[in-house]
């Protein structure tokens, strides 16, 4: 059978045995008339898959096949498609599949704000579908929620932008990276260092900010023009009194986020930008007195508009983010999900070589 | 004698007795040749007043002459003025009294955040003098923090506008209200409704946002165009969604603000805006989540460029800001100090007959 009728997965089917997934078949969802079909050839793996896969963002449906930094081919388009993507095209899938497409926020490219937006695993969509992920040989999506991957863009290394890249990528758009601005980049790990990456390529003078120096050589080679060690200089925030015109918060976690002497390198009018999505239960908590004449915000993933404007700036600049490959598999999965809970990894992984797992 | 050598203060003397205030003589600071004095005929009460007499900010040296909304007629002008302000001009100041004048945030119109600002009273001056406030007969002040105060804003009228007024236009000038923006203000006190006329006047489509609907017809007398009365409306934030673009939180304490509702209101990119100075161990604390896609931010005070746009605004638009006046006296003070601790003013005080009071 060359199209299967059930699409297959390396699955968590217990949050206490995350750490053992096991290759599963599943339904996928209806095909809907604005769907694709896609086959996928790699996987990148975020942060949040091991949230997710752990339980520490909730219990939460089994089977469950995280994933959402897709790439792959089309091989089937619905009747009623109208982007234009065609069987054979090489396209990637991030975190949202679904959004109600017709609200205000859907119409100005805020989709990612619809209040009935759906992630694409571990949600339900409208019809009660729970989504499956990427760590599978088939995603079907709405046609909106994928995009057409540029050419000289390898698989493996565009995997990553269509979560962690344009996650960090739509708050310095946003928030003014460019030419003239200072930006700074915390916390230096799978987004971060695409965030050196993205803000040196906009034009921007990037301070990369890090706890130790252990990143440092690495952040220079990313692009760095400065690099902070916050725990080394613990008045850093009166060294670069009044410099940071944005910073964008890269940390997995909060709770080690010197928000002391964050706000005194920044300008009046500065912003601060966190995407962390740290554990549920936790907290920013700051005196007010601290934030004053600069501001701080929660920004999430992006819109697709931005999406194709980041995979346009990396194929026209050829920008290369540092990707690991790990041929997918339970043991594959496996040694990621233990590697990343360690933060053993420069800078992100990649699952590869999808068609030696799966057989269809 | 015409013009003393000391000047005379309604101060407090003791944290634990604060609201038994006394008529003091205090030595004035040295006049430097950009100085000039101002003879004072009315100063507005502020909230930081009560908080900085009762000892709520901490430990103030004494004795503590509070106010810092002060309208006067400049007696006196130093040899290397170059204002233009000449005895005779009736003139203003503020919350703020000294800031180091060269650096790049003095420079560009932020001397309100120069790390050497020095507010009105209790705060020393780089020679070491402790600033005395408004409760008195003079003030001596650098030219660069009086403004004048134009002919048709009458005196008791003008001196709320020099802390109370320019802290809520700040945020409102520098975070876009104007026609098409929706915006709202939150505690309808003694600022909260100086926010809610200037809001308006701006051209935007005014929120006024109060815990019950107490001030509800108020709130359309001063130009609001929409009340909500959060506590009378549990889900306010899920009616209001995707509302409003900016919120300026005017209410003398973050611990009741409502910031599980208030993200939900806020449009994508929307702007929250504290001017609140709550007690010194108050803590803003909230999930990272609820900050999805806006910011929130702390302002202090405005620029003195900001403040003359103000007063022209105030004076072309003939604005009337809603003060009760008292004659100022130790009772006086003791009667303003009593209702502000209970609320009981609509919507500010301002203390006059400056002349009755003080001899000189």
């Amino acid at each position: 059978m060359s199209y299967p009728e059930k699409f297959e997965g390396i699955a968590v089917l217990d949050h206490k045995d995350w750490k053992h997934p096991k290759k599963v078949q599943f339904e996928p969802k209806t095909f809907y008339d604005n769907d694709i079909d896609i086959k996928i050839e790699a996987c990148g793996v975020c942060g949040s898959d091991v949230h997710m896969a752990s339980g520490n963002w909730g219990d939460v449906k089994k089977p469950l096949v995280v994933g959402h930094e897709i790439v792959g081919t089309v091989v089937k388009v619905g009747s009623k498609c109208t982007s234009g993507m065609k069987v054979g095209d090489r396209v990637g899938v991030g975190a949202q599949v679904h959004s109600c497409l017709t609200c205000d926020r859907c119409n100005n490219d805020n989709e990612q704000y619809c209040p009935n937006v759906v992630f694409t695993y571990g949600f339900d969509y409208p019809d009660g579908y729970n989504g499956k992920g990427g760590y599978a040989n088939y995603i079907r999506v709405h046609e909106h929620f994928a995009v057409p991957i540029p050419e000289n863009i390898p698989t493996h290394l565009a995997a990553p932008l269509l979560c962690g890249g344009i996650t960090v990528y739509s708050p310095l758009l946003r928030n003014g990276c460019g030419p003239g601005k200072k930006v700074g980049i915390l916390g230096i790990g799978g987004i971060g260092h695409m965030g050196i990456i993205f803000a040196k390529s906009m034009g921007a003078e990037v301070y990369a900010i890090s706890r130790s120096d252990a990143k440092k050589e690495d952040a220079f080679k990313l692009g760095a023009d400065h690099f902070i060690a916050t725990k080394d200089e613990p008045d850093w925030g009166k060294k670069y009194f009044d410099t940071l015109d944005l910073i964008v918060i890269c940390a997995g976690s909060l709770k080690d986020v010197d928000f002391d002497n964050l706000p005194k390198a920044m300008t009046v009018g500065g912003k601060v930008v966190s995407i962390s999505i740290p554990e549920a239960s936790e907290k920013l908590e700051f005196s007010a007195f601290g934030l004053a004449g600069i501001s701080i915000g929660n920004s999430s993933l992006g819109s697709m508009v931005e999406l194709k404007q980041l995979l346009k700036l990396v194929s026209e600049q050829d920008l290369r983010v540092w990707v690991e490959t790990v041929p997918i598999s339970e043991d594959g999965v496996r040694q990621v999900f233990e590697r990343m809970e360690k933060g053993d990894v420069r800078y992100r992984f990649a699952l590869t070589d999808f068609d030696r797992e799966f057989t269809n």
